[in-house]
Protein backbone atom coordinates (compact mmCIF):
# COMPACT_ATOMS: atom_id res chain seq x y z
CA UNK A 1 0.00 0.00 0.00
CA UNK A 2 1.36 3.23 -0.94
CA UNK A 3 1.14 6.07 1.16
CA UNK A 4 -0.34 9.80 -0.30
CA UNK A 5 2.90 11.37 -0.60
CA UNK A 6 4.64 7.88 -2.32
CA UNK A 7 2.44 8.57 -5.35
CA UNK A 8 2.60 12.56 -5.64
CA UNK A 9 6.50 11.50 -5.76
CA UNK A 10 6.41 9.16 -7.92
CA UNK A 11 3.49 10.51 -10.24
CA UNK A 12 5.57 13.49 -9.61
CA UNK A 13 8.90 11.82 -11.56
CA UNK A 14 6.77 12.18 -14.88
CA UNK A 15 7.66 15.84 -14.85
CA UNK A 16 11.75 16.73 -15.51
CA UNK A 17 10.96 19.72 -13.07
CA UNK A 18 10.45 16.92 -10.26
CA UNK A 19 12.80 14.03 -12.02
CA UNK A 20 15.63 16.84 -11.29
CA UNK A 21 14.26 17.78 -8.32
CA UNK A 22 13.79 14.32 -6.03
CA UNK A 23 16.85 13.09 -8.29
CA UNK A 24 15.07 9.60 -9.35
CA UNK A 25 13.03 8.21 -12.38
CA UNK A 26 10.66 5.62 -13.38
CA UNK A 27 11.34 2.59 -15.18
CA UNK A 28 8.51 0.08 -16.08
CA UNK A 29 8.19 -3.38 -16.61
CA UNK A 30 10.11 -6.20 -15.12
CA UNK A 31 12.50 -6.95 -18.18
CA UNK A 32 13.63 -3.60 -18.12
CA UNK A 33 14.19 -3.48 -14.67
CA UNK A 34 16.80 -5.72 -14.47
CA UNK A 35 18.42 -4.52 -16.91
CA UNK A 36 19.05 -1.61 -14.44
CA UNK A 37 19.46 -3.79 -11.40
CA UNK A 38 22.68 -5.04 -12.94
CA UNK A 39 23.94 -2.47 -14.06
CA UNK A 40 25.65 1.19 -12.63
CA UNK A 41 22.63 2.52 -12.01
CA UNK A 42 21.22 2.37 -8.31
CA UNK A 43 17.31 1.10 -8.29
CA UNK A 44 15.48 2.50 -4.80
CA UNK A 45 13.09 0.76 -5.04
CA UNK A 46 10.69 -1.96 -6.97
CA UNK A 47 6.56 -1.38 -6.95
CA UNK A 48 5.10 -4.66 -8.07
CA UNK A 49 1.55 -6.01 -8.29
CA UNK A 50 0.38 -9.15 -6.58
CA UNK A 51 0.60 -10.80 -9.76
CA UNK A 52 4.47 -10.99 -9.73
CA UNK A 53 6.87 -12.14 -8.10
CA UNK A 54 9.87 -9.81 -7.31
CA UNK A 55 12.14 -12.86 -7.08
CA UNK A 56 13.15 -13.07 -10.78
CA UNK A 57 14.93 -9.53 -10.25
CA UNK A 58 17.03 -10.89 -8.02
CA UNK A 59 16.84 -8.16 -5.62
CA UNK A 60 19.58 -7.23 -3.42
CA UNK A 61 18.79 -5.98 -0.33
CA UNK A 62 19.47 -2.62 -0.58
CA UNK A 63 16.38 -2.24 -2.87
CA UNK A 64 13.03 -1.82 -1.36
CA UNK A 65 10.43 -4.12 -2.67
CA UNK A 66 7.11 -3.23 -2.29
CA UNK A 67 3.71 -4.89 -3.01
CA UNK A 68 0.89 -2.75 -4.46
CA UNK A 69 -2.78 -3.17 -6.15
CA UNK A 70 -3.28 -3.37 -9.76
CA UNK A 71 -4.92 0.52 -9.16
CA UNK A 72 -2.22 2.13 -7.25
CA UNK A 73 0.00 0.75 -10.45
CA UNK A 74 -2.22 2.79 -12.51
CA UNK A 75 -1.79 5.48 -10.87
CA UNK A 76 1.34 5.77 -10.74
CA UNK A 77 2.44 4.66 -14.15
CA UNK A 78 2.52 6.65 -17.07
CA UNK A 79 2.21 3.89 -19.58
CA UNK A 80 -1.93 3.20 -20.94
CA UNK A 81 -1.33 -0.52 -20.07
CA UNK A 82 0.83 -0.21 -17.12
CA UNK A 83 3.28 -3.58 -16.62
CA UNK A 84 3.72 -5.87 -14.18
CA UNK A 85 5.96 -3.24 -12.02
CA UNK A 86 7.88 -0.21 -11.72
CA UNK A 87 11.31 0.79 -10.18
CA UNK A 88 12.21 3.92 -8.73
CA UNK A 89 15.94 4.51 -9.94
CA UNK A 90 18.48 7.51 -9.01
CA UNK A 91 19.54 9.56 -11.63
CA UNK A 92 23.33 8.89 -12.21
CA UNK A 93 25.33 12.18 -12.32
CA UNK A 94 28.59 11.05 -14.41
CA UNK A 95 31.49 12.02 -14.10
CA UNK A 96 32.52 15.30 -16.32
CA UNK A 97 33.75 13.57 -19.81
CA UNK A 98 37.02 13.94 -20.75
CA UNK A 99 38.88 13.47 -24.10
CA UNK A 100 40.50 10.75 -22.78
CA UNK A 101 37.55 8.31 -22.36
CA UNK A 102 36.24 9.68 -26.17
CA UNK A 103 39.61 8.63 -27.29
CA UNK A 104 39.97 5.24 -29.92
CA UNK A 105 36.31 4.70 -30.16
CA UNK A 106 32.98 6.61 -31.45
CA UNK A 107 30.69 8.37 -29.50
CA UNK A 108 26.93 10.24 -30.55
CA UNK A 109 26.44 13.63 -30.07
CA UNK A 110 22.76 15.41 -30.09
CA UNK A 111 22.07 18.70 -31.00
CA UNK A 112 18.59 19.50 -30.21
CA UNK A 113 16.47 15.88 -30.77
CA UNK A 114 13.08 16.58 -29.39
CA UNK A 115 11.26 13.75 -30.18
CA UNK A 116 11.32 11.04 -27.03
CA UNK A 117 10.94 8.39 -29.39
CA UNK A 118 13.83 9.39 -31.24
CA UNK A 119 15.57 9.44 -28.67
CA UNK A 120 15.00 6.10 -26.77
CA UNK A 121 15.45 4.75 -30.07
CA UNK A 122 18.90 6.13 -30.38
CA UNK A 123 20.30 4.82 -27.33
CA UNK A 124 18.89 1.73 -28.29
CA UNK A 125 20.57 1.84 -31.45
CA UNK A 126 23.99 2.94 -29.48
CA UNK A 127 23.47 0.00 -27.41
CA UNK A 128 23.14 -2.34 -30.13
CA UNK A 129 26.45 -0.97 -31.86
CA UNK A 130 28.31 -0.76 -28.56
CA UNK A 131 28.35 2.87 -28.72
CA UNK A 132 28.71 4.04 -25.20
CA UNK A 133 28.68 7.91 -24.87
CA UNK A 134 25.90 9.78 -25.86
CA UNK A 135 26.73 13.94 -25.48
CA UNK A 136 23.43 15.61 -25.75
CA UNK A 137 22.78 19.67 -26.09
CA UNK A 138 21.20 20.45 -22.97
CA UNK A 139 18.03 21.35 -24.75
CA UNK A 140 17.82 17.09 -26.20
CA UNK A 141 14.97 15.82 -24.62
CA UNK A 142 15.65 14.74 -21.26
CA UNK A 143 16.69 10.79 -21.57
CA UNK A 144 14.69 9.75 -18.36
CA UNK A 145 11.54 10.94 -19.46
CA UNK A 146 9.28 7.73 -19.24
CA UNK A 147 8.76 8.07 -22.87
CA UNK A 148 12.49 7.74 -23.56
CA UNK A 149 13.11 4.92 -20.95
CA UNK A 150 9.77 3.02 -22.72
CA UNK A 151 11.67 3.60 -25.84
CA UNK A 152 14.91 2.29 -24.86
CA UNK A 153 13.98 -0.85 -23.86
CA UNK A 154 16.55 -1.09 -21.17
CA UNK A 155 19.12 0.08 -23.46
CA UNK A 156 19.74 2.93 -21.28
CA UNK A 157 20.74 1.20 -18.70
CA UNK A 158 24.39 0.51 -20.60
CA UNK A 159 24.86 3.71 -22.17
CA UNK A 160 25.62 7.46 -20.53
CA UNK A 161 23.68 10.10 -21.79
CA UNK A 162 25.67 13.22 -20.69
CA UNK A 163 23.98 16.87 -21.07
CA UNK A 164 26.81 19.34 -21.73
CA UNK A 165 27.04 22.77 -22.93
CA UNK A 166 27.67 21.50 -26.88
CA UNK A 167 29.33 24.28 -28.46
CA UNK A 168 31.74 24.44 -25.78
CA UNK A 169 32.38 20.73 -25.46
CA UNK A 170 32.99 20.38 -28.79
CA UNK A 171 35.70 23.33 -28.61
CA UNK A 172 36.97 21.61 -26.05
CA UNK A 173 37.20 17.71 -27.64
CA UNK A 174 40.47 17.20 -29.99
CA UNK A 175 38.48 14.38 -31.46
CA UNK A 176 37.11 14.47 -35.54
CA UNK A 177 33.74 15.31 -35.33
CA UNK A 178 31.51 14.29 -38.69
CA UNK A 179 28.12 15.80 -38.71
CA UNK A 180 24.76 14.58 -40.19
CA UNK A 181 24.35 17.19 -42.98
CA UNK A 182 23.17 17.97 -46.39
CA UNK A 183 25.86 18.58 -48.98
CA UNK A 184 28.52 16.52 -47.46
CA UNK A 185 30.71 13.39 -48.55
CA UNK A 186 29.00 10.15 -49.40
CA UNK A 187 29.01 8.01 -46.03
CA UNK A 188 29.61 5.32 -48.40
CA UNK A 189 32.74 7.10 -49.11
CA UNK A 190 34.00 8.73 -46.38
CA UNK A 191 36.63 7.49 -44.23
CA UNK A 192 35.52 7.43 -40.86
CA UNK A 193 39.43 6.38 -39.41
CA UNK A 194 39.34 4.70 -35.44
CA UNK A 195 37.65 7.33 -33.64
CA UNK A 196 35.39 10.68 -33.19
CA UNK A 197 31.63 12.33 -32.84
CA UNK A 198 29.02 11.39 -35.25
CA UNK A 199 26.99 14.35 -34.87
CA UNK A 200 22.87 14.63 -35.73
CA UNK A 201 20.82 17.55 -35.12
CA UNK A 202 17.53 18.35 -34.41
CA UNK A 203 14.64 17.03 -36.27
CA UNK A 204 13.41 20.07 -38.23
CA UNK A 205 16.13 22.09 -38.17
CA UNK A 206 19.16 20.21 -38.51
CA UNK A 207 22.48 20.83 -36.85
CA UNK A 208 22.95 24.79 -35.61
CA UNK A 209 25.06 26.92 -37.03
CA UNK A 210 27.13 27.67 -33.83
CA UNK A 211 27.47 23.65 -33.57
CA UNK A 212 28.15 23.04 -37.63
CA UNK A 213 31.11 25.26 -37.34
CA UNK A 214 33.15 22.43 -35.16
CA UNK A 215 31.91 20.12 -37.71
CA UNK A 216 35.52 18.60 -39.41
CA UNK A 217 33.53 16.85 -42.17
CA UNK A 218 30.09 17.19 -43.20
CA UNK A 219 28.78 13.40 -44.24
CA UNK A 220 25.43 12.73 -46.36
CA UNK A 221 23.45 9.69 -46.61
CA UNK A 222 22.94 9.86 -50.62
CA UNK A 223 19.23 9.49 -51.40
CA UNK A 224 18.16 7.64 -54.35
CA UNK A 225 14.43 8.12 -54.27
CA UNK A 226 12.49 11.12 -53.26
CA UNK A 227 11.24 11.01 -49.70
CA UNK A 228 11.88 14.12 -48.25
CA UNK A 229 13.84 13.09 -45.49
CA UNK A 230 15.12 10.06 -43.18
CA UNK A 231 13.83 10.02 -39.69
CA UNK A 232 17.06 10.99 -37.24
CA UNK A 233 16.95 7.87 -35.57
CA UNK A 234 17.40 6.21 -38.65
CA UNK A 235 20.26 8.32 -40.03
CA UNK A 236 21.68 7.82 -36.76
CA UNK A 237 21.42 3.41 -37.35
CA UNK A 238 22.73 4.36 -40.79
CA UNK A 239 26.30 6.01 -39.47
CA UNK A 240 26.71 3.41 -36.56
CA UNK A 241 26.50 0.69 -39.12
CA UNK A 242 29.09 2.52 -41.38
CA UNK A 243 31.38 2.70 -38.57
CA UNK A 244 30.96 -0.63 -37.11
CA UNK A 245 31.12 -2.25 -40.85
CA UNK A 246 34.66 -0.76 -40.81
CA UNK A 247 35.61 -2.20 -37.91
CA UNK B 1 -20.32 22.19 -43.90
CA UNK B 2 -20.59 18.93 -44.00
CA UNK B 3 -23.98 16.29 -43.57
CA UNK B 4 -24.25 13.78 -40.96
CA UNK B 5 -23.74 11.07 -43.63
CA UNK B 6 -20.36 12.29 -44.50
CA UNK B 7 -19.04 12.92 -41.35
CA UNK B 8 -19.94 9.42 -40.44
CA UNK B 9 -18.52 8.11 -43.78
CA UNK B 10 -14.91 9.92 -43.03
CA UNK B 11 -15.21 9.09 -39.74
CA UNK B 12 -15.34 5.59 -40.51
CA UNK B 13 -12.47 5.18 -42.45
CA UNK B 14 -10.33 4.66 -39.67
CA UNK B 15 -11.47 1.60 -39.46
CA UNK B 16 -9.90 -1.35 -41.72
CA UNK B 17 -13.24 -2.71 -42.57
CA UNK B 18 -14.76 0.65 -43.47
CA UNK B 19 -11.81 1.58 -45.83
CA UNK B 20 -12.64 -1.80 -47.43
CA UNK B 21 -15.95 -1.54 -47.75
CA UNK B 22 -15.89 2.31 -49.18
CA UNK B 23 -12.69 1.88 -50.75
CA UNK B 24 -11.19 5.23 -49.18
CA UNK B 25 -8.49 6.45 -46.93
CA UNK B 26 -7.62 9.45 -45.14
CA UNK B 27 -4.38 12.11 -45.75
CA UNK B 28 -4.28 14.79 -42.81
CA UNK B 29 -2.29 17.69 -43.73
CA UNK B 30 -1.83 19.99 -46.81
CA UNK B 31 1.78 18.57 -47.44
CA UNK B 32 1.05 15.15 -47.20
CA UNK B 33 -1.98 15.70 -49.40
CA UNK B 34 -0.35 17.75 -52.11
CA UNK B 35 1.98 14.53 -52.49
CA UNK B 36 -1.16 12.37 -53.27
CA UNK B 37 -2.64 14.92 -55.60
CA UNK B 38 0.97 14.64 -57.44
CA UNK B 39 0.85 10.77 -57.84
CA UNK B 40 -0.94 8.15 -59.63
CA UNK B 41 -3.05 8.61 -56.55
CA UNK B 42 -7.19 9.58 -56.59
CA UNK B 43 -7.81 11.91 -54.19
CA UNK B 44 -11.76 12.13 -54.42
CA UNK B 45 -11.76 15.35 -51.65
CA UNK B 46 -10.28 17.94 -50.03
CA UNK B 47 -12.04 18.96 -46.18
CA UNK B 48 -9.80 22.07 -45.39
CA UNK B 49 -10.70 25.24 -42.08
CA UNK B 50 -11.16 28.58 -43.46
CA UNK B 51 -8.05 29.38 -42.76
CA UNK B 52 -6.25 27.27 -45.08
CA UNK B 53 -6.53 28.39 -49.03
CA UNK B 54 -6.93 24.90 -51.04
CA UNK B 55 -5.41 26.85 -53.94
CA UNK B 56 -2.08 25.81 -52.82
CA UNK B 57 -2.72 22.05 -53.39
CA UNK B 58 -2.97 23.04 -57.40
CA UNK B 59 -6.50 20.69 -57.48
CA UNK B 60 -7.87 19.84 -60.81
CA UNK B 61 -11.94 20.72 -61.06
CA UNK B 62 -12.05 16.70 -60.50
CA UNK B 63 -11.23 17.31 -57.20
CA UNK B 64 -13.84 18.43 -54.65
CA UNK B 65 -13.00 21.08 -51.81
CA UNK B 66 -15.10 21.68 -49.41
CA UNK B 67 -14.52 23.91 -46.28
CA UNK B 68 -15.14 23.00 -42.61
CA UNK B 69 -14.98 24.61 -39.30
CA UNK B 70 -12.56 23.12 -36.96
CA UNK B 71 -15.27 21.57 -35.20
CA UNK B 72 -16.09 19.61 -38.06
CA UNK B 73 -12.48 19.00 -39.19
CA UNK B 74 -11.86 18.04 -35.33
CA UNK B 75 -14.73 15.50 -35.99
CA UNK B 76 -13.47 13.50 -38.57
CA UNK B 77 -9.60 13.92 -37.90
CA UNK B 78 -7.88 10.74 -36.39
CA UNK B 79 -4.84 13.15 -34.57
CA UNK B 80 -4.87 14.76 -31.22
CA UNK B 81 -4.46 17.92 -33.22
CA UNK B 82 -5.68 17.60 -36.24
CA UNK B 83 -4.00 19.86 -39.25
CA UNK B 84 -5.01 22.10 -41.79
CA UNK B 85 -7.28 20.24 -44.18
CA UNK B 86 -8.12 16.10 -44.71
CA UNK B 87 -8.21 14.17 -47.78
CA UNK B 88 -10.35 11.62 -48.70
CA UNK B 89 -8.42 9.27 -51.21
CA UNK B 90 -9.34 6.40 -53.07
CA UNK B 91 -7.62 2.87 -51.92
CA UNK B 92 -5.40 1.75 -55.43
CA UNK B 93 -6.01 -1.96 -56.72
CA UNK B 94 -2.38 -2.24 -57.62
CA UNK B 95 -2.22 -5.24 -60.49
CA UNK B 96 -1.38 -8.75 -59.41
CA UNK B 97 2.28 -8.68 -59.47
CA UNK B 98 4.78 -10.02 -62.12
CA UNK B 99 7.94 -11.68 -61.85
CA UNK B 100 8.84 -9.29 -64.74
CA UNK B 101 8.32 -6.04 -62.64
CA UNK B 102 10.47 -6.92 -59.80
CA UNK B 103 13.24 -8.10 -62.21
CA UNK B 104 16.83 -6.27 -62.17
CA UNK B 105 16.02 -4.04 -58.65
CA UNK B 106 15.74 -4.80 -54.85
CA UNK B 107 11.73 -4.88 -53.59
CA UNK B 108 10.76 -5.34 -49.86
CA UNK B 109 8.18 -7.96 -48.34
CA UNK B 110 6.89 -7.96 -44.99
CA UNK B 111 5.98 -11.10 -42.50
CA UNK B 112 3.56 -9.36 -40.25
CA UNK B 113 4.56 -6.40 -38.92
CA UNK B 114 2.26 -5.37 -36.83
CA UNK B 115 2.87 -1.45 -35.46
CA UNK B 116 1.89 0.97 -37.71
CA UNK B 117 4.52 3.33 -37.03
CA UNK B 118 7.09 0.88 -38.43
CA UNK B 119 5.11 0.31 -41.35
CA UNK B 120 4.81 4.15 -41.90
CA UNK B 121 8.88 4.22 -41.11
CA UNK B 122 9.63 1.20 -43.72
CA UNK B 123 7.70 2.95 -46.34
CA UNK B 124 9.35 6.46 -46.11
CA UNK B 125 13.01 4.61 -45.99
CA UNK B 126 12.03 2.57 -49.12
CA UNK B 127 10.94 6.11 -50.41
CA UNK B 128 14.50 7.48 -49.47
CA UNK B 129 15.95 4.35 -51.01
CA UNK B 130 14.34 4.24 -54.62
CA UNK B 131 12.26 0.80 -54.07
CA UNK B 132 8.84 1.04 -55.46
CA UNK B 133 7.12 -2.40 -54.03
CA UNK B 134 6.76 -3.61 -50.61
CA UNK B 135 5.10 -6.96 -50.70
CA UNK B 136 3.14 -7.80 -47.42
CA UNK B 137 1.87 -10.52 -45.73
CA UNK B 138 -2.34 -10.32 -45.80
CA UNK B 139 -1.67 -10.25 -41.60
CA UNK B 140 0.53 -7.19 -42.01
CA UNK B 141 -0.72 -4.02 -40.38
CA UNK B 142 -2.94 -2.13 -43.04
CA UNK B 143 -0.77 0.87 -45.16
CA UNK B 144 -3.88 3.18 -45.39
CA UNK B 145 -4.44 3.04 -41.38
CA UNK B 146 -3.98 6.55 -40.27
CA UNK B 147 -1.41 6.14 -37.96
CA UNK B 148 0.56 4.29 -41.17
CA UNK B 149 -0.43 7.22 -43.63
CA UNK B 150 0.82 9.84 -40.74
CA UNK B 151 4.43 7.98 -40.01
CA UNK B 152 4.66 7.95 -43.92
CA UNK B 153 5.00 11.78 -44.38
CA UNK B 154 3.79 11.36 -48.13
CA UNK B 155 5.96 8.62 -49.12
CA UNK B 156 2.84 6.07 -49.52
CA UNK B 157 2.43 8.51 -52.51
CA UNK B 158 5.31 7.15 -53.97
CA UNK B 159 5.16 3.71 -53.01
CA UNK B 160 3.32 0.66 -53.93
CA UNK B 161 2.12 -1.55 -51.01
CA UNK B 162 0.80 -4.74 -51.85
CA UNK B 163 -0.96 -7.66 -49.59
CA UNK B 164 -0.60 -11.18 -51.04
CA UNK B 165 -0.60 -14.62 -49.83
CA UNK B 166 3.80 -14.33 -49.14
CA UNK B 167 3.99 -18.29 -48.78
CA UNK B 168 2.50 -18.36 -52.44
CA UNK B 169 4.13 -14.82 -53.95
CA UNK B 170 7.19 -16.47 -52.46
CA UNK B 171 7.22 -19.66 -54.16
CA UNK B 172 6.48 -18.05 -57.44
CA UNK B 173 8.70 -15.43 -57.95
CA UNK B 174 12.05 -16.70 -59.11
CA UNK B 175 14.31 -14.09 -57.26
CA UNK B 176 16.51 -14.53 -54.93
CA UNK B 177 14.66 -13.85 -51.11
CA UNK B 178 17.28 -12.07 -48.80
CA UNK B 179 15.57 -12.72 -44.92
CA UNK B 180 16.68 -10.94 -41.97
CA UNK B 181 17.34 -13.50 -39.67
CA UNK B 182 19.72 -14.75 -36.84
CA UNK B 183 22.78 -17.04 -37.57
CA UNK B 184 22.44 -15.81 -41.44
CA UNK B 185 25.62 -14.00 -43.25
CA UNK B 186 27.02 -11.07 -42.15
CA UNK B 187 25.61 -8.09 -43.72
CA UNK B 188 28.78 -6.33 -44.25
CA UNK B 189 30.06 -9.54 -46.52
CA UNK B 190 27.05 -10.27 -48.39
CA UNK B 191 26.93 -9.99 -52.09
CA UNK B 192 23.43 -9.00 -52.52
CA UNK B 193 24.24 -9.00 -56.42
CA UNK B 194 21.63 -6.71 -58.18
CA UNK B 195 18.31 -7.82 -57.81
CA UNK B 196 15.75 -9.39 -55.01
CA UNK B 197 13.74 -9.22 -52.69
CA UNK B 198 14.31 -7.79 -48.50
CA UNK B 199 12.53 -10.24 -46.11
CA UNK B 200 11.73 -8.63 -42.82
CA UNK B 201 9.60 -10.50 -39.99
CA UNK B 202 7.21 -9.71 -37.29
CA UNK B 203 8.49 -7.45 -34.31
CA UNK B 204 8.39 -9.74 -31.69
CA UNK B 205 8.21 -13.25 -33.38
CA UNK B 206 10.17 -12.76 -36.87
CA UNK B 207 9.54 -14.46 -40.18
CA UNK B 208 7.59 -17.49 -39.97
CA UNK B 209 9.19 -20.98 -40.66
CA UNK B 210 7.06 -21.16 -43.88
CA UNK B 211 7.98 -18.22 -45.19
CA UNK B 212 11.58 -18.77 -44.19
CA UNK B 213 11.55 -22.07 -46.12
CA UNK B 214 11.45 -19.81 -49.10
CA UNK B 215 14.86 -17.63 -48.10
CA UNK B 216 17.56 -18.11 -49.92
CA UNK B 217 20.45 -16.23 -48.10
CA UNK B 218 19.88 -15.58 -44.34
CA UNK B 219 21.65 -12.27 -43.49
CA UNK B 220 21.97 -10.68 -40.00
CA UNK B 221 23.38 -7.62 -38.61
CA UNK B 222 26.54 -8.14 -36.46
CA UNK B 223 25.51 -7.10 -32.71
CA UNK B 224 28.39 -4.92 -31.19
CA UNK B 225 26.96 -4.06 -27.98
CA UNK B 226 24.21 -5.30 -25.83
CA UNK B 227 21.05 -4.42 -26.92
CA UNK B 228 18.12 -7.56 -27.10
CA UNK B 229 17.14 -6.43 -30.49
CA UNK B 230 16.97 -3.58 -33.15
CA UNK B 231 13.70 -2.52 -34.50
CA UNK B 232 12.30 -3.76 -37.79
CA UNK B 233 12.17 -0.28 -39.49
CA UNK B 234 16.11 0.47 -38.45
CA UNK B 235 16.72 -3.16 -39.41
CA UNK B 236 15.20 -2.27 -42.94
CA UNK B 237 16.51 0.34 -42.91
CA UNK B 238 20.56 -1.16 -43.15
CA UNK B 239 19.70 -3.57 -45.44
CA UNK B 240 18.45 -0.38 -47.95
CA UNK B 241 21.64 1.19 -47.45
CA UNK B 242 23.99 -1.73 -48.01
CA UNK B 243 22.30 -2.77 -51.14
CA UNK B 244 22.31 0.81 -51.85
CA UNK B 245 26.09 1.30 -51.25
CA UNK B 246 26.52 -1.65 -53.68
CA UNK B 247 24.63 0.05 -56.63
Amino acid sequence: MLSKSQVSLLKSLQQKKFRREHGFFLVEGHRSIAEFIDSPYRVEAVYHTPAFSPKVLKLSQKINSCEISVTELEKISSLKTPQDAIAQVRIPEWPVLHHSELKGKFSLALDGIQDPGNLGTIIRIADWFGINDIICSEDTVDAYNPKVVQACMGSLARTKVHYVDLVDFLGKIKLPVFGALLDGSNIYQTDFGGEGLILMGNEGNGIRPEIERKVIQAVTIPRIGKAESLNVAIATALFCSEISRNR
